[in-house]
C-alpha cells in the first residue's frame, strides 16, 4: 500500500456532497468552473503533491533551513515548488482573469491547498504568503505599486511576506516600533527589526516584497498609529534595498519553512512605499490576517489528516496481541490480530477521523461563506460577512489545538515507533506545534471570539450562527436514526444561552477581566459544539444517500461518516458538560490581585 | 535570575511537610537517616545537578547519540555523570549496606531522581536501569550470578538493562520469540532480537548486563513460558558474548539517552544465564516493571516540572500588552505589564504548577506506601502492597498524559519563541513525550488499572484507596475553607461507584471487551481524582501553617498551594463529569464488528 496523507473520496465528500460547490458554480465570476472541472484540478494537485511534496516530506525535516553568512538557504525542491505552484496558477489563483489569476473559488483554493499541505507543510506557505501578499497591494495599493510588484509575484519570481512581530511587541502590535521616516518624493526610509518572518528570505527567489507594519514618525501612539508599507529586499531596479536577514530561528518542527529576523535600514538606506492610507495599517493587514487564520486552520487540518492516514495504514497492517477472550484472558493459541482491532486503538484512530473531517468540513464551510460573501450584496452580504467572522477564530483554532491532540492520539498507536524518526508521526506531532502560535495565539483567538465576535452587533454573528446550527438539527431531526445526536446538540445549545447570560452579565457591568479571564476555555466549549453541527451535517448526507442509494462511494464510507459522527458525541461532547462549569464558576483564580500567588 | 528547573522548597514541603518522611526513619533500616542528614543529601543531589547536568542538557539535544560500525557514543558527560552517580552511591542507594548500598528510603532515592531528572531527563536512566537490573538480580539470581554482577554495576563499572520488547511483539510480551538453549554446564545458548533497549550499549561501560526475557526451547505457549536471563555483553573474562549492537533508534526526544537494537547470538555463540526458576521471568521482571513505572512517572514529573519554572521564569520577565481596562480596551498610555498578569497566562501557569505539583505529591505517596510496605508484615503489608498496585499505574499515567499537556501549555506561555530551540520548552515538549509509551503505554496501564488492580481481591485495593482519600477528606472538612474542595470530592467518590456498578456488571456477564473498552477513559476519570486527593492533603497543610503560624517557608508559599488546589478543583475536577457521561453511555463504537467503519 502506497504511502497515504489524505483521502480525495473524503475531499470531494466534503467538497461536492455536504458543502455543495456546485451551488457557487453558476455565478459570473466562476463560469469556467465545473464539478468535473474541479475534480480534474484537484487529482492535478494531487499528482503535483504525489511527486513534488510528499517524497520530500522528511528530508526537509532532516536538512532543515540554514543561515549562513547573511543567506537563507532552503531545500532545492523550494525551487521547483514554487515554479510548479506559479505554472499551475496557483499563486494568483483567486486574482482576476485580467490581473493574470485563475479567478478560483475559495472552496477550490483551499481544497488544493489542503492536499499541498497534507503532503507537506514546508512548502505551501512559500507561494501562500506571496498570494496573500499581492492580494493585499491589489486591494489597497496603488496602481503603480500594483504593477511594479504584484506581476513578478504572480510569477513566483518575487515572494511576499508579512511582517508583523518584532521582538518587544509579539503579540502586542499596539507597540510596534518599527518607524516609517516620510521622504520629499512621498516614499518613506525604514528603520526597525522584524522577527518570525516566514518564508522572509531564500536563495531562490530574485526579490522579497515585505509587507511591514510600521509607525510614520510622530503618529498616534498604540494601534491607530500604524501603517502599512511595501519594503522589498531590493528596490525595483535590482538595487539592494537595507532590508538585512539577520538570522533564521532554528524551530523544533516545520524545519524546512524560512522564519527569518529581518533588520531594515541598518544603513539608513531602506526605502518603503505607503500601502493605501496612513494609520490605516492594521486595518489592512486584518483583512490579510482573516485569511491567514483560515489558512493556518486549513494547514493544521492537513497535517493532522495526513497523520491520521499515517497511524490508521500502521494500524491496519501490524499484527500485535490479541482480542480479549470472555474471561478477560489473552487467547495465546490463535495468531495475533491487527491493532485496529483492539478497542483503545480504534477510539485513538476514531478520534483523529472525527477531528480532522470535522474541522476540515468547517473550513469548507468558511470558504463556502467566503465565496457567497463575494457574490452578494447588501443584508444578505453582511450576514455572511458576520457568519465568516465568528467562525474564523473556531476554524483556525479547533484544528490547531486538536488537531496536535488527535496526532498525539496518532503516535500513541504506533507505540515507540512513533517516537522514532523513521516513522512520519513524531514529524506532524512537532510541525502542527506551531499552529497554536502562527497568527495569533489560541488566547489570542478566543479574546477576538467571546470579546468582539460574540458581542459584536448585539449578539448578531452569534445569532446567525446559532440559526445555521438550528437548521441542521431540524434537518437532522427528520431522520430518526440521527433524532437522538440532533436532541443533544439541541440542549448544548440552550446550555451555551446559559453560559453566555453568565459571563455577559460582567461584560455589562464592565468588568471585562472577569467577562474574558477563561474565554479560552470558551473557545474550547464553543469549537466543540460547532464541529458538532458540522459532523451532524456531514450524517445527514450521508443518511440520505445511503437512504436513497444515490452513492457516489461505497456504503461503507457512509456508514462510518455516521458511525464518527455518533463517535464525536459520545466522545467529544461531553467536554462540554465540564466546561460550562468551569465557565459558570464563581470562583475567580486567575485575575491578577495584589499579591503574587505563583511561586 | 539563574535558570531554575526545580524547587526545592516545593521538594521538601512534600516529602517532610504532607508526606513526613519522618514518619519511616525510625526504622531500625533508616536508622542513619534524620531530616537534616535527608537534607543536605538533596542539597548535594542538587549541587551535582546544577553543575553536571543541566549545562548539558541543550547539548545532549543537539549532538545526539549516534551509531558508527557497531558502535554507540553518546555524549561525553554521560562518562563523568556515571562516575559521580557511583561516587555518591546512587547505583546502590536502596541495597544493604552489607552489600555495598546505603539502605536509602524510597522517598529520598525517588526525591534524588526527582532533582536529576528535572535537571536532564537524558542521563538518570543510565544509572536507574542499573540499579533496577542489579535488584533484579540481587532479588531473583543465585549467589554466584551476584557475586559475578552485582558489585562491578553498582560500582559504575557495568552497565544494566530490561531486554523485554521484540519487533514483532510490542507490548504483547506473550510473543516474543528469544529463545534460550539448555546447555550441558546448566548455561543456555541465547538467540534473538530485542528493541527499544535503554542505555543498552555505549563507550563508556566495560559491559553490558542485558536482563533478558526468553523462551526456554520447548517452554509452554504465552507469558507462562518465559523465563529470565542475564545476558552480559561480554563473559566476565572479558571476552565477547555475540551480543551486537545493530542499531541505535534515532527518536524525537530524549535525543541524549541510548535506545539500542541488540542481536543475540547472530554467531550461535551468545551464552545467558537463568535468573531464578523457568518459566518465571514474567513475574521476577515486573517486580522491576513497577518500580520502572513509577519512576517513569517521576521522570515525567521532573520533565514537567522543569518546562513549569523554564514558563514560569519566562512569564515574570516577559513585558507585552496591557491589563484590560473597564472598557475593554487596553491602555497604551501605560507601560506594558508582564505577562503573568494576563489571565490567560496565569491560567496556564496554574495548569502546570497544579499538575507538576500534584503529580509529585502522588510519586512520593507512592514511595512512602513503598517505603513502609518494607517496614511491615502481616495485613498491613498485604494492605500497603494493595494500595501501591492500585495507583502505580495511575501514578505512571497521569505525569506522562497531563505532564505532557502542562509542558504544551507552558510552550504557549512563550508565544513564538516557545517553538524556536534558543529556548527548552520545544524540548521538554519532545522528550515527554516517550513516557506515555515507555514501560507500558497508557493503554496499558489502563487496563491494568480497570482490569486487573480496580477488581483484584474483589475490589480490596479500591476500597483501601477510597479510605484513604476519605480520611483526608474528613481532615479537610474541619477547615471551613477546605470543606467545599472535600465536599466534591465525596460527591465524585459516590459518581465513581456509579460508574464502576456500570462497567463492573458487563465483566460479571463475561464482556470483558465491553467492560475494558473504554479503560483510558477511566484511567483520565481516575486519576483527576486521586491528583484532586493529593491537592487536599496539600492544602491541609498548608492550611495548618497558616493558621498555627509554624511555618518553614513564608505565607505566599502556602497561600499559593491553596490557590493551586482551588485551580485544580475548578479547572480540573469538572473534566471528570464528561468522563463519566462517556464511560456510563450506552453506545458501543470501538469494540470491532464484522464491518470496517474507518477509512
Amino acid at each position: 500500500m502506497a504511502d497515504q496523507y489524505t483521502s480525495m473520496e473524503n475531499l470531494r465528500f466534503l467538497l461536492h456532497d455536504v458543502h455543495q460547490v456546485s451551488d457557487i458554480l453558476d455565478h459570473e465570476r466562476f463560469v469556467d468552473y465545473d464539478v468535473d472541472g474541479i475534480n480534474i484540478m484537484l487529482d492535478a494537485a494531487k499528482d503535483v503533491a504525489d511527486k513534488e511534496l510528499f517524497p520530500y516530506f522528511a528530508e526537509m525535516d532532516e536538512k532543515p533551513v540554514r543561515y549562513e553568512d547573511g543567506k537563507v538557504i532552503v531545500h532545492p525542491q523550494i525551487k521547483r515548488f514554487i515554479e510548479v505552484g506559479a505554472e499551475n496558477g496557483w499563486i494568483g489563483s483567486w486574482f482576476d482573469y485580467d490581473q493574470g489569476g485563475m479567478q478560483m473559488p475559495q472552496m477550490l483554493y483551499g481544497s488544493i491547498f489542503h492536499i499541498l499541505d497534507s503532503a507537506n507543510n514546508n512548502v505551501a506557505g512559500y507561494i501562500g504568503l506571496t498570494s496573500g501578499a499581492a492580494n493585499l497591494i491589489r486591494n489597497f495599493g496603488s496602481q503603480e505599486l500594483y504593477d511594479t510588484y504584484v506581476p513578478n509575484m504572480l510569477a513566483g519570481k518575487w515572494m511576499g511576506t508579512m511582517a508583523l512581530t518584532e521582538p518587544q511587541a509579539g503579540s502586542s502590535l499596539s507597540d510596534i516600533k518599527t518607524t516609517a521616516y516620510p521622504q520629499a518624493d512621498g516614499s518613506y526610509k525604514i528603520k526597525g527589526q522584524k522577527i518570525f518572518i516566514s518564508g522572509g528570505d531564500h536563495q531562490y527567489a530574485d526579490n522579497f516584497v515585505h509587507l511591514t507594519l510600521a509607525r510614520i514618525e510622530g503618529a498616534p501612539q498604540g494601534t491607530k498609529g500604524i501603517s502599512l508599507f511595501v519594503v522589498p529586499k531590493n528596490l525595483p531596479s535590482g538595487e539592494y534595498n537595507d532590508v538585512f536577514t539577520a538570522g533564521d530561528f532554528q524551530k523544533m518542527g516545520q524545519k524546512g519553512y524560512a522564519t527569518t529576523h529581518l533588520v531594515y535600514g541598518e544603513n539608513d538606506n531602506c526605502t518603503g512605499w505607503l500601502v493605501g492610507k496612513p494609520h490605516n495599517g492594521l486595518r489592512y493587514m486584518f483583512q490579510m490576517m482573516n485569511e491567514a487564520r483560515l489558512s493556518v486552520g486549513s494547514s493544521a487540518t492537513a497535517v493532522a489528516t495526513a497523520a491520521y492516514h499515517a497511524s490508521l495504514q500502521y494500524a491496519k497492517e501490524r499484527p500485535q496481541g490479541r482480542p480479549l477472550t470472555s474471561s478477560g484472558k489473552k487467547n495465546v493459541d490463535k495468531g495475533q490480530t491487527f491493532i485496529i482491532n483492539h478497542p483503545d486503538v480504534r477510539r485513538m484512530l476514531l478520534l483523529q477521523k472525527a477531528v480532522v473531517e470535522g474541522a476540515h468540513s468547517l473550513l469548507l464551510e468558511c470558504a463556502k461563506i467566503g465565496d457567497l460573501e463575494s457574490m452578494t450584496e447588501g443584508e444578505e452580504h453582511d450576514n455572511l460577512h458576520l457568519l465568516l467572522e465568528i467562525l474564523t477564530p473556531i476554524a483556525k483554532t479547533y484544528p490547531s489545538e486538536m488537531g496536535r491532540i488527535s496526532i498525539s492520539n496518532g503516535l500513541q498507536i504506533l507505540g515507540g515507533y512513533g517516537f522514532c524518526t523513521d516513522f512520519p508521526l513524531q514529524q506532524y506531532y512537532r510541525d502542527i506545534r506551531i499552529m497554536s502560535l502562527y497568527e495569533g495565539t489560541t488566547g489570542i483567538q478566543s479574546l477576538d471570539l467571546l470579546g468582539r465576535k460574540v458581542t459584536m452587533q448585539g449578539g448578531k454573528a452569534l445569532q446567525l450562527l446559532m440559526a445555521e446550527m438550528t437548521k441542521t438539527i431540524q434537518e437532522a431531526t427528520t431522520f430518526d436514526d440521527l433524532k437522538k445526536y440532533a436532541n443533544i446538540l439541541t440542549e448544548k445549545l440552550e446550555l451555551t444561552q446559559q453560559v453566555l447570560q453568565y459571563l455577559l452579565k460582567f461584560a455589562m457591568e464592565g468588568d471585562y477581566s472577569r467577562f474574558l479571564a477563561d474565554a479560552t476555555m470558551f473557545m474550547e466549549y464553543a469549537s466543540t459544539l460547532v464541529i458538532a453541527w458540522q459532523w451532524l451535517k456531514q450524517a445527514i448526507v450521508a443518511k440520505k444517500a445511503l437512504v436513497t442509494g444515490n452513492m457516489t462511494f461505497d456504503s461503507t464510507f457512509y456508514e462510518s461518516k455516521i458511525h464518527t459522527m455518533k463517535f464525536f458525541f459520545k466522545y467529544e461532547v461531553p467536554k462540554t458538560s465540564g466546561l460550562s462549569q468551569i465557565l459558570m464558576d464563581d470562583e475567580v483564580l486567575t485575575i491578577v490581585e495584589e499579591k503574587e500567588l505563583i511561586v
